[in-house]
């Protein structure tokens, strides 16, 4: 796919000019391909698509599935949209984009299982451009209900061996990050176990590009200094990669745990959980700030959030249980890579 | 409970010496009052009590009743908390309280029926303040899950009686705000039917200080020009008998739908509605935000949210059927003190 004719050399470099039809054709194809998967993995649930075109320039495609099998509810998305003005969320982080016209794409999903013990995971691949301006973001990460190291693990060492195949250095830079950024901070808790978030990857800086460069993920940029430039094709290759280890890394842990049984102890407390990903969502996610800011498309931004949810004032687990592992453990930032089972 | 030895003549005076001890009064009685009422009314569910420190200085007591027989969840909170430097959404608004100790004190209350047909309601009265500067906050705002106009506006007009003892025109531009503060953007729909609202009342400027002059309410100031100035005094009763209306304004609601028969249908509609309530609570509610970025109670802040919820993606209503009488009508600001039943 990588199209030798636009070679990259410089960081500063335009990309190439079939750019975004190649992040275009990127992002629907790992709709596509997860999509299909995802039905045939469940065996009973299918997508529903809807294409949808927005006011101000754009569309999309939005594909829910409900009452699967092992999907109480899932949403796979893709989006190409464009305007004339950044929000303002964007351009703190990116002031050399502002006046330029801007067009983003990308292919995101938030899958929620119905059985307890197997996790909930999103998927997140984006490409942005705004005149001169371009960059990849992106990333995987899992949020089980229930510990279980094995799948952690494993989910882990997917998504590190894509990274490593392009970067040696990437896995611990973006694992850092993905904790840093899927943090609840008014619960002191991560969202779940991570995996790898980047985001304003345009070859030009360091490979941290967040808000915190005292933070354990801006730590490395110290380490490595300043990285060789990488190129657009680099970059597209690599979040590709990211994108296709999803498969890999996750539907192992969906068959294993898929026909554990189960009983209202558990569905209450994944129900309770998934009060998390939602107040994650609304107060902090980026995507869901970025859409809503920019008029998008409600029901595909918000097709993120969970179909039952609970709240309980004060709720603590019990000491000694797997919710409380889940707690003490999972929900803190661990090695797993390398973690001893 | 005015004390008449404090007369505030100019709006630019100091609130009176005992003004913090005089509304934590205010707002723990208020707090009392309520929670009792509520009691009494519900006939099985008793409020639980949780005091609480906050490390940077002040603290609350959240009293949160569960299972009752009308309430499946209620919390009354209040609290009193201060700091060094108020968070930039604040300083936003009022510029002139940088720099300054600020001291905020206030009662909330968010109630979740178990009755489809009764609806959710939300009361908050709040006090700043910051060096020289002072201003009260606050509201009461109905969220009925089905349409009964009859109940609508007589809340409404319990509120128009408490305002009117005040300023004639007091209901008008606050009712107003109300409609622009309680409204979902992404949803294009106000949360509920709306009440009263106001915030910023320090006596010196227009009654409507919200961030839209151009608005429904800002509307107003052109018209009512530079009203008089208002005493610390006026602002403090005012407060407190929009507080004290919330019963009156409520209770009978209550009473004439808490044995309506529902069934599945209706509660659905409920859990979904319910899942506004969340939205407009984690994305805009200024409470909320305040709460979050001051590193409060978590539990206190987000015992507003609903104990079940569900979201459903593309969810629209069935045309001429309740539910989308309560988009159509309900969801929209309507004139509710002059509805004609």
């Amino acid at each position: 796919m990588i199209a030798d004719s636009t070679p990259q050399t410089t960081p500063t470099a335009l990309p190439p000019e079939d750019a975004k039809d190649r992040v275009r054709q990127l992002m629907q194809g790992l709709q596509d391909e997860i999509c299909q998967a995802l039905e045939q993995l469940d065996g009973v649930g299918k997508f529903r698509q809807d294409a949808w075109e927005r006011e101000e320039g754009g569309g999309g495609r939005s594909r829910v599935m409900r009452d699967g099998d092992v999907f109480e509810q899932g949403g796979v998305g893709f989006s190409e949209v464009w305007g004339t003005h950044l929000p303002p969320s964007i351009l703190a982080q990116r002031p050399d984009a502002e006046g330029h016209r801007w067009f983003a794409t990308g292919t995101s999903m938030v899958l929620h299982p119905r059985n307890p013990y197997v996790p909930t995971v999103h998927l997140n691949y984006r490409y942005f451009e705004a005149g001169p301006v371009w960059w990849f973001g992106g990333g995987i990460d899992l949020t089980p209900y229930y510990p279980f190291a094995e799948d952690v693990k494993q989910f882990h060492l997917t998504m590190k061996q894509a990274a490593d195949a392009h970067n040696p250095e990437y896995y611990q830079v973006f694992k850092r990050w993905c904790d840093e950024y899927f943090y609840l901070k008014h619960r002191a808790e991560t969202r779940g176990v991570g995996g790898i978030f980047f985001d304003y990857q345009d070859g030009q800086g360091e490979f941290y590009r967040g808000t915190d460069p005292e933070g354990p993920a801006g730590i490395y940029n110290k380490q490595l200094g300043k990285p060789s430039p990488r190129s657009w094709e680099d970059l597209f290759s690599f979040a590709r990669d990211c994108g296709k280890a999803f498969l890999p890394a996750y539907v192992p842990i969906v068959e294993k745990r898929r026909n554990m049984e189960y009983g209202d102890r558990q569905r209450n407390f994944q129900l309770y959980r998934r009060g998390r990903y939602v107040e994650f969502n609304l107060v902090y996610d980026r995507g869901t700030i970025f859409g809503l800011q920019t008029n998008g498309r409600t029901e595909s931004i918000l097709m993120s959030l969970p179909p039952l949810v609970r709240w309980e004032y004060g709720y603590q687990p019990e000491p000694n249980t797997p919710e409380s592992e889940l707690y003490e453990t999972y929900l803190k930032p661990q090695d797993w890579a390398n973690w001893t089972i």
